[in-house]
Parts: structure tokens; sequence; C-alpha cells
């Protein structure tokens, strides 16, 4: 269903050639109207991708009738041939669906430094317009995948409306903005500011709360499209429900096909001072390596939780800490609680709770393990 | 050699049955005077040691008799009991060489959260005592491995006097203030202030700059002790070159024997806006999983590179950065550069030059690639 869930779009995946293995690397989303509102969140990442560069310039007019992905290459650090390359796909996708290119936002996956085969990725856009189907959305979203081992689509229904979407990403997992790719389509009939509004106010919470690797890409993209097909103008909060709704389940795919993961790892930070140390603190257990280590040995070792904990600004006194695994109060005032022998971590969710004991503020935050397959993806070959 | 190098210090090590493998696990370090002057640094993590907490305030007054160290056990996040058993270990020592308590700095490494079998340690520092000698640094070094893989020792000898010293270090290596279990001693004939002035300058730009894994220690403490046998009282400036040429060599040591690591990775970061840049920059490229797995995988990935310079908040402009690896530019002015075929990564140093384009301040940072086997031993069992 993914991104063709919501009346008024349609989409295709092919393969354009610009992976060299065959598969599928273009897809092509086309808001058929009659609105054509949308809003963008991009990498906070200083050095940004030419696509991001294009897309961001597009969405300040808050509309798109047309977004063009591809995997197989970023695009990114390209210098000024990059931009001239992301610039005539746009143009290509314009011209093939009479649109203009001012309303086509451009999204790249891949690795980084390298030119895209323009030679093939044009005649691509023209093949992918000509497959365009209101039943096109899985196919897109197969097109986008690089590492990924599946892909990724969310929707959720709501009273005569719908939001739906896809997603790529499984390495280079630790958005600033917004994560990876992400093309949301809504047939609600809402106006541009209050997509922004809506799709700010998820991501915040979301796929900006998803670390896997630490490491910020260069070309994270979310999109959010609406159609206004639906006839509906949905309540501001039911919206904004059911985008977080779309894009926590998006990311919650994200993180369970991370590049060699073999556990997904909630950190919950609670009773903190405020929500920006809650983050902060979450994000320091989570990209701690030594705990991700442990957490992949199934081992609760906590005293690695309470040195990521120490190295941050937030407020907290280490003699009131307290951490629990699975369950299990293995920390308690900053020493050796309960037993670590009664903490279960078979399962591939394991669940963090780190007591700050400093205000009734929280946040969660999403990793993986780190393990041996990481290791193996990100140095056998480039990516 | 290691801290017996310098007139006026005898020391040993011992296995007093802390590990229970039964391999030496207690050092004791003494200076015999005649002066006793001694400077320290401590770890910047807020999540403290008790053998921190007790050594910060013993190191108050300038003055150290004697350190104890001991593996097997970091004796942090223990609580009030962790605190009474550090201070139980100054007074056996003090005791045992009519010293006082107050004069002894004491300093712990191994797993958090247990406390440490007092009933082996307290004998094993009257042993200690009993063994000490002008021969007995390497011993000492050798008692406060835990998963190194060798002893660490350096020694400088300058017009008159000497700079000796061990460290200890394999993992959590990302010192904050300072790095490790480290022991300096000089006979140069030298007061307090003169000795954390120069202690200081050393580590602020060698130990503070290696970067293995990115994890910060609870017990990070460099102590530097001066007994003034020499007779010989330096020039600030020599003296100052001899402790950081020292600081310098224990880092690289640490480096060279990091858990799993196969690679030596300089970062160089240069033409930065301030030194303060440069370190915040060379940080996040040794920070940056990716990358780490690239040169692992020997794969000169400077996209990997670019987009962590990306994430920090440096001044730079993004198509103005330059990148070497290995004498290879293999990014020019933000994009693709010399042929990254050209670089030969077979040897176990790797040098990365990344060019900010923005100032001309620098900074190193030393970091290690990320294996396979640093995931092992960090999963296999507790550490």
């Amino acid at each position: 269903m993914s991104v063709t869930a919501a009346q008024g779009f349609t989409a295709a995946g092919i393969a354009a050639g610009i992976k060299e293995n065959g598969n599928p690397d273009l897809a092509l989303v086309v808001n058929t109207g009659p609105r054509r509102a949308a809003a963008g969140v991009f990498t906070a990442n200083r050095v940004k991708a030419a696509p991001v560069l294009w897309s961001e310039q597009v969405l300040k007019a808050g509309r798109l009738s047309a977004v063009v992905l591809n995997s197989g290459g970023a695009n990114a650090c390209t210098g000024p041939q990059g931009f001239q390359d992301t610039h005539a796909t746009a143009e290509k996708a314009a011209e093939a669906l009479s649109v203009a290119a001012g309303e086509v936002a451009v999204c790249s996956t891949g690795l980084i430094g390298i030119l895209l085969p323009m030679d093939k990725l044009l005649p691509g856009v023209e093949t992918a317009a000509a497959h365009l189907s209101e039943h096109g959305g899985e196919k897109a979203a197969i097109a986008i995948k690089t590492t990924d081992t599946v892909h990724k689509t969310s929707v959720m229904t709501r009273d005569g409306w719908t939001v739906g979407g896809m997603a790529k990403g499984a390495g280079m997992l630790a958005p600033g903005l917004a994560t990876m790719l992400v093309v949301l389509t809504t047939d609600a009939d809402l106006e541009a500011p209050v997509l922004d509004r809506a799709l700010r106010a998820a991501t915040r919470v979301t796929l900006d709360r998803i670390d896997s690797d630490g490491c910020m890409s260069t070309n994270d993209t979310v999109l959010l499209l609406a159609s206004g097909a639906s006839g509906v103008t949905p309540e501001y909060d039911a919206f904004a429900e059911a985008v977080r709704a779309v894009c926590d389940d998006l990311g919650r795919q994200l993180i369970r096909d991370a590049e060699g993961a073999g556990k997904d790892i909630k950190v919950e930070v609670v009773n903190a001072a405020s929500e920006d140390d809650a983050v902060l603190v979450g994000r320091s257990i989570a990209r701690n390596n030594l705990l991700k280590c442990a957490i992949h040995g199934e081992d609760p070792n906590w005293g690695r939780v309470l040195s990521a904990i120490g190295t941050t600004s937030a407020a907290f006194e280490p003699d009131r800490l307290n951490v629990a695994i699975n369950g299990v109060w293995v920390c308690k005032n900053g020493s050796v609680g309960e037993d670590r022998d009664l903490v279960d971590m078979r399962y591939r969710e394991v669940h963090i709770v780190a007591d700050l004991a400093a205000g009734d503020a929280t946040a969660t935050i999403w990793t993986n393990d780190l393990t041996a397959d990481y290791v193996h993806e990100n140095s056998a070959y480039s990516s």
C-alpha cells in the first residue's frame, strides 16, 4: 500500500540500471491532486547531498507534484556537476508529467562521492512515468532499498482519510532532524503550513529519536504530500497523531532492519529535569559502543549505562541514579541493585530504563546492539 | 624501568588474589624523597569511582608519598561501602609505610559495580610494601593490566634528571581530562604547582587526544610524583617537554594495544579556525563507527569523513573541504579528488588529514578501527 494507500497518488518502482546488480533502483511518486500541498524536513548534517539542497529549495513554496527517488548513489559530495544532475532529474520528471520542475523533489541514497549514471537515470525517469499506478506504492518502496533487507511501508486509516508512507534506511542511521528517505502521503485536505507543523511535531519524537549507529547521513529527507482527494479536512490533533503513528511505525521498521543488528534497544530516560536532558542522556547511552557490545552478548552491564550518563551535562546526582534492564532494577542509587542474574535478555527487544531522579521529563531513544555483522557489512565493501 | 627509572622511587607488583585467574593485580609506588610533590588529573566523567573521589581530595595538598593501584575491580558505582574500602586501602598502605593516609593516592581498574575483595586486597598491600624495590617499576606496570595485552612504560632522561611512567588501558578509552591509570615519576626537584602546570599542559595535547572507542571511563587518573632526588631543578619548558613526550609515548602505546584493533588511525585536522574546532572535528571523525569499519576493511571511504565533519559546529564551507588518506587527496573542494585506488592501506598506521580551509589551527586525535574482535571482546564476557 505504502504511498498509494491514500487517494490521489500514483507511484512506480523500476530498475533503471543505476545499481550494477540489476535490482530496482528508481521510484516515482506523483500527487494527482486536486491539492498538491507538501512539507519536508531534511538532515541537519552540514554536508548536504545535492538532492537535499534542491528539495529544500523546492519545498519553500509548500507545493510538490512529484518525488523522484533513486538508490544506487547518494549524489553527495559531488560538486556543481552533482547539483546539475539533480536539476536535470527534476526537469526530466517535470517534462514526463507535464508539471513544473520547481514542483519536483529529488531524493538519492547510496555511496557518497560518486556521480550518478545520468545516461541510465534519465531514461529511467521516463520509464517510471510510463508505469505509474494507483497500486505502485509497494514497488516504489522496493526501489529505494540499499542495504535494507526488507522494504518498509506503513498506513494509518482514519475517518475518511489516510496517511501512508514508505522509508529506506539500514545504516548511517542517526537522524539530526529527519531520517533517511521517507515519503508520506495523505488524501486529507490540508494546506502546507499544517502539514509542516504536523510533520515536524511527528519526526521530533519518532524518526529523530532512532539512533542505530550514531552516524548522521548527508541525505536524510522526509516528505509529506497531501492530495486533498478524500475531501476531508481532519482536526489538527487527529491528523498530527496519524502522522506521528506512521513515522513511529516506519522508524521502528528502520531499527528492526539495521545493519547487522541482533537486538532492538529501547532506551527510556525517566524523571529528567527537562526533555532536552532526557534526549541527551538517551542518545549518550544509545551511542555507547561498549554497552551496545554488552547487549549483543546478553550481558546486563549497567556500569556501562552509568558511565555513559556520566559523560553528559544533564542534571543528576550520581548517587541517585537508577537503571532497570528488562524490568530488573540492577542499579539503585548509583550502586548495586537487584541481582543481575534475574535479567532475561534472550529476546530481540531490550528495554533499558534510566531514572535520573531529577524531575519529571521523559524521552525514548531506539538503538541497536553492535555486532560483528555490522563491522563486516561496513568493512567488506564500500557503502 | 617505568616509575622507578627516576631516582627516589621504589615500586612493587604482586598477585593479591583480586583477579580470579591469579595474575598480578596490585601495585605500589612509593616516593622516597627527599621531596614528595605531586599533581594529578582525573576523569571528566561525572560518575566517578571511589578511588577517583579519594585521590582528587588527597591531591589538593600537592603532596603524595605513595600510590596503591589495583586491577580486577574498578570500585565504581559501589556506594558508601566502596569509598570506605578505598579509605581503608590508603590507611593500610600508610600504616605499612609509616606515612599519613592523606598522602596516599588509590587507583582501581576493572569491572564497574562490584565491591573489591578487601580480605585479599589489604593483606596484599602489606605484601607489596614488603617487596618494594628500586627495580620494581616493571612489575608494578604488569600488575595494573586488565584487558591490556602488553604493559606500557616510558622513560625520558634529560640533563641529570628523568621522567618515567607506566600506563594501563585498552578499552573505555576516550579520556575527558586524563586517561586510564597513568603514574609518572620524576627525580627533578620541582614543587607541586609546577608539576600541575606541566601535567595539565601535557595531557591536554596527548592523552586527552586519544579516543579509541568514544567511551569515557569512570576511573581515569594520571598522577605525577616528584622526588627531587636528582637535586636538579630543570627549566619549566624543558620539564614540560619531557612530561609531554612521556605522555605522548604512553598514549600511543594505549592506542596500539586497544581492544580488537587492527589499525592505529591518526586523524590530523588542519587549517581549522581554532584549536577547539580542530579537536571537535577530529573527535567527530575518530568516533564515526562507519568510518572505523571502512578503515578496518582498508577502504579509503572519504565520504564518511565528510559526513562526520558535517555533524559538527566547526567553521567550514562544505565545498572547500579537502581530505587526504595516507597521502592521497581523495577529496578536493568537497568533491571527488585523486583516484582512491592510489591509497595504500596495508599497514597498521593510517593517516587521515582533514583540511577545513578555515584558518591555521591544527589538532591530532588518535583512534582505532572498529573490528569484529572489539565486538567479541566486549560482548563475550563482562569487562
